[in-house]
C-alpha cells in the first residue's frame, strides 16, 4: 500500500494552516508511520489572496469545496471551515454521501449533527473522524473510542475550554477579577472579541457531550447539557476556595446512571488532590473513571494551530492504515438514548456565596433557610464589611441533593439582606 | 461481522483472571463496541486446580498452551505467562507463525524480541499487541503509535514502575527510610517478595526501551538503557530536595538526538510545577513531548489486576475491529538503528548527596573538586552533625554536561573526608 493518501483541505484558517505546515515538516515519518505518503492535492477558502505563512500554489485551488465530494482523486475531505451548520454540514453530507473519508475539527457540527453524518459513514463503509474536535491535541477520543473501550465508563468529565482555564487560573494567580483578566486575554488573542462562545459554556459542552456519546455509548445530546459559564465568578470566590482547600475550574461533566444521562458544564470547585486543580493556563484535561481500568488522565494543549493540526493528521495516518472504526465507538444503531437525569437528585457538596448587608440577623435569615430546606453547612467563611458596607459570606455545604441547595436559594429569594445574586458552585467530589 | 473473536488464554495468574472477569462482567458493552462478542474457548496455565475466583469449567482446559497456536477455532491467543523467554516466547513464535492475532502484556519480551515478533506478525499479516505491557491500563501504546503518530518526539519518559513511585512517595509522606517502607510494602503485597526487577529499575526500563522505539522509529534497543534504582535513595534526599523545590522519582527517560538515542531509569529531581511530581502511590505516568502537539501527559493505574485486563481487552477489541496496524507504528524494515547517544554529553543540572566527616576544610575539598571539573553550585544544604557526628551535604548545580558531574565525583574518591558513596541524581528539566 503505497499509493498516497490524497487529501484536499477546505478552510484554511489556523488548523489549516497547521495542517499544511505539519505535513510539510513531519511528512518523512509521517511516510513511516502511516505507511505511505500524505498529500495534499486540493485546497479550498473564502479568500484566496490572505498571505497563510504556507505556500499554497503546490496545491490546486479550488473555490467550491462542495466540489471536492466528488472527485476521484481525492481520498479524504478535511474540513476545518467550522460551523454547526452550513457550507460544513452540507460538504460532510455529500463527501460521505460519495464514499469518500471525512476529517474534522467542527465541533459543534458533532456535537449538533454526528450521529446522523456517523451514520452516512457506516452507510457508505467510510470514515468519519473527529480527534481534532475535542481538547485539541490530547488523543482524547481515540482513548475512549479505544483505550478504554473494554470499560463500563461511570464518569467522564473534564477542562476543556482553555480560554476558561487561562481566565480562572490568572485571577487565581494575580487575584484579580473576571472582566479585567477577560480584556487582557482578549487583547492577547487568547480569548475571542465576542467570547461568550467559551466563558459562557457552550464549547465546553458540545465537546462534552461527544465525550459523553464515547463514554456510554448513548446518542449524542447537546440539548440536554446544563450550561452555565464563568461570568459571575469573582476574584472573591477564588480567594475563599483557595482558604477552604480548593480550585475553581469550568468543569464539563457526564455521568450515567439508570436514571439517566447527566451533562453539565458549571465553574466548579476541585480540591488540591484533584489532578484537574492543577490543570494550569490554556491546557485541557479529561478524565475517565471505568469499572476495570480506574481513573484514566489525559492532560495537553487543547487548541492552537500545532496541537489541533496534531489531531487533524493522526486521524489521516489512522485512515491510512486503513483504521476506519465506527465513530462513536460503536454501529449509530447500538447508540442507547437513555434520555436526561432528571434534574437535582444529584447528591453533593456545593459552595455558596452570599453578598450580604452589614446588619444584624442576616447570618440567621441565611443558615435558616439552608435548615428549612435540608442542607447543613460543612464550613463558612464571613469577611469583615468591604468599602460599600456589603460583606462577604462563603460556605460549603455538606452532601444532600442538588435540588435541596436550589430550595435554600428560592427560599432566600427576595431577601433585603442579600445584595445581588448569590454564587452556587458544586464541589468535584469525584 | 458478527461471528465472535474466538480467543484463548494462556497463563491464569492475576491477570488472566482479570480477563476472564471483565470479559464476564462487561460483555454485552464490549459487543456493542467490538461489533461482536469476544469470546474465551481456552485457557491453559500451570496449575489446573488453583482456586482463581472465576469458573473456568466453561472453557476447555489445554495443558499444553502451545497447541492453541495451530487451532483453527481460535482467532487470538493472548499470552499471559510472562518472562522474556521460555514458554511465552516459543508461543509467541508459533502463534504468530500460524497466522494468528497475539496479545500480550508481557513487557520483558516485547523489550528483547520485539522486533522480531513485529516482523512476525507483518509477514502473516496478523497483528501483534501490546498496550498492558507498558504503564498498564494507560492507554500510552496506542497514545504513541497513533494518537500522536503525526510529530516527532522530542523526548518521552515517565514514572512506569508503581511499586518504586509507591515507595518514593510513601518515604516522602512519612519522612521514613528506604528499608523500612519496603518491607511494608511487601507484607501488603505492593512489592515483589524479590524486590529487585522493581526496585533496581529494570522493570522501567523494560517498558521505556518500548516507548523508545514507539516514539522515535527506532529498533529496540533495551541492552543500552542505563539503569539504576532507587535503592540509594535515603529520607534525607527526598527532604532535602524538597526543601529545594522537587520531588524523587523513578523516571525513565528516552530522547533522540543526532547523536543517538539517549535512554535511561534514574531516580531524579523533579520540579513541583511538572506533572510528575504530582503522580503520587502506584500511579504510573508518561509524557511524549511532540513538535506540533507540545506536551501530552497520561496518567493512572500502571499495574493490578483490572487496569491491566482493561489493556489486554482493549488490544482485543482493536483486533475484533479489524484494526491491526504496525506493532511499531511502522513496518520493522523501517525503523531505524541510530546507536545509543555518547554517554556524558547530555547536558543539565544534578542533585548530589554527600555524607561528610565534621571537620575543618571538607566542604573545601568538595567544592574545590567541583571547581576543577567545571561544576558550579546553584544551591547547597548543609545540616549539623547527626548521632554519628557525620554531616549531612546536599547540593545542586548549574546546568553542565553530565561527563563534568563524574569527573567531579572521580576526583573525590578515595577522600577521607567523605563517609559512603555520594548519591547523585540528575534534575528532570524538560
Amino acid at each position: 500500500m503505497t499509493k498516497p493518501l490524497r487529501i484536499a483541505l477546505a478552510g484554511l484558517g489556523t488548523v489549516g494552516g497547521g495542517v499544511v505546515k505539519l505535513l510539510d515538516a513531519n511528512a518523512a515519518l509521517i511516510t513511516r508511520r502511516a505507511g505511505r505518503p500524505i498529500e495534499i492535492v486540493a485546497v479550498s477558502a473564502r479568500d484566496r489572496t490572505r498571505d497563510r505563512g504556507v505556500d499554497l500554489s503546490r496545491f490546486e485551488w479550488v473555490d467550491d469545496a462542495l466540489t471536492l465530494s466528488a472527485r476521484d482523486d481525492i481520498d479524504v475531505v478535511v474540513e476545518l471551515i467550522g460551523g454547526a451548520d452550513g457550507p460544513a454540514l452540507t460538504l460532510a453530507r455529500t463527501t460521505l454521501a460519495a464514499s469518500k473519508a471525512f476529517v474534522t475539527a467542527n465541533k459543534a457540527m458533532i456535537a449538533h449533527h454526528g450521529v446522523e453524518l456517523a451514520g452516512a459513514a457506516e452507510a457508505s463503509g467510510t470514515a468519519l473522524k473527529y480527534e481534532a474536535a475535542v481538547a485539541g491535541g490530547i488523543p482524547v477520543i481515540k482513548g475512549l473510542r479505544e483505550g478504554a473501550a473494554a470499560n463500563v465508563i461511570g464518569h467522564v468529565y473534564g477542562i476543556l475550554n482553555g480560554t476558561c482555564n487561562y481566565i480562572l487560573t490568572t485571577m487565581e494567580k494575580e487575584g484579580r477579577d473576571f472582566n479585567e483578566v477577560l480584556g487582557e486575554a482578549q487583547a492577547l488573542g487568547y480569548a475571542e472579541a465576542d467570547p461568550s462562545f467559551d466563558i459562557d459554556g457552550v464549547d465546553a459542552a458540545h465537546k462534552l457531550s461527544i465525550l459523553a456519546t464515547l463514554a456510554f455509548g448513548t446518542e449524542l445530546d447537546f440539548g440536554s447539557v446544563a450550561i452555565s459559564g464563568i461570568r459571575h465568578v469573582i476574584a472573591a470566590d477564588i480567594a475563599e476556595a483557595a482558604a477552604m482547600g480548593y480550585r475553581v475550574r469550568l468543569v464539563g461533566l457526564a455521568e450515567e446512571s439508570r436514571k439517566g444521562l447527566f451533562q453539565r458544564v458549571h465553574a466548579c470547585l476541585v480540591p488540591l488532590d484533584h489532578p484537574l486543580a492543577h490543570v494550569s493556563g490554556s491546557l485541557n484535561a479529561v478524565v475517565a473513571e471505568g469499572n476495570f481500568v480506574g481513573r484514566l488522565f489525559f492532560e495537553g494543549r487543547g487548541a492552537g494551530e500545532g496541537p489541533t493540526a496534531s489531531a487533524v493528521v493522526a486521524d489521516l495516518i489512522d485512515i491510512a492504515r486503513g483504521e476506519y472504526g465506527p465513530a462513536f465507538a460503536m454501529p449509530v444503531a447500538s447508540l442507547a438514548r437513555p434520555g436526561p437525569a432528571p434534574a437535582g437528585e444529584r447528591r453533593g457538596r456545593a459552595y455558596l456565596r452570599f453578598t450580604v448587608a452589614d446588619r444584624p440577623g442576616v447570618l440567621a435569615e441565611i443558615t435558616a433557610a439552608m435548615r428549612d430546606a435540608g442542607v447543613s453547612i460543612e464550613s463558612m467563611i464571613q469577611r469583615g464589611a468591604t468599602a460599600d458596607g456589603s460583606v462577604l459570606l462563603a460556605l460549603v455545604t455538606h452532601v444532600c441533593p442538588e435540588r435541596a441547595v436550589g430550595d435554600a436559594l428560592n427560599r432566600l429569594e427576595g431577601s433585603q439582606s442579600i445584595v445581588g445574586k448569590p454564587m452556587l458552585m458544586h464541589i468535584l467530589d469525584i
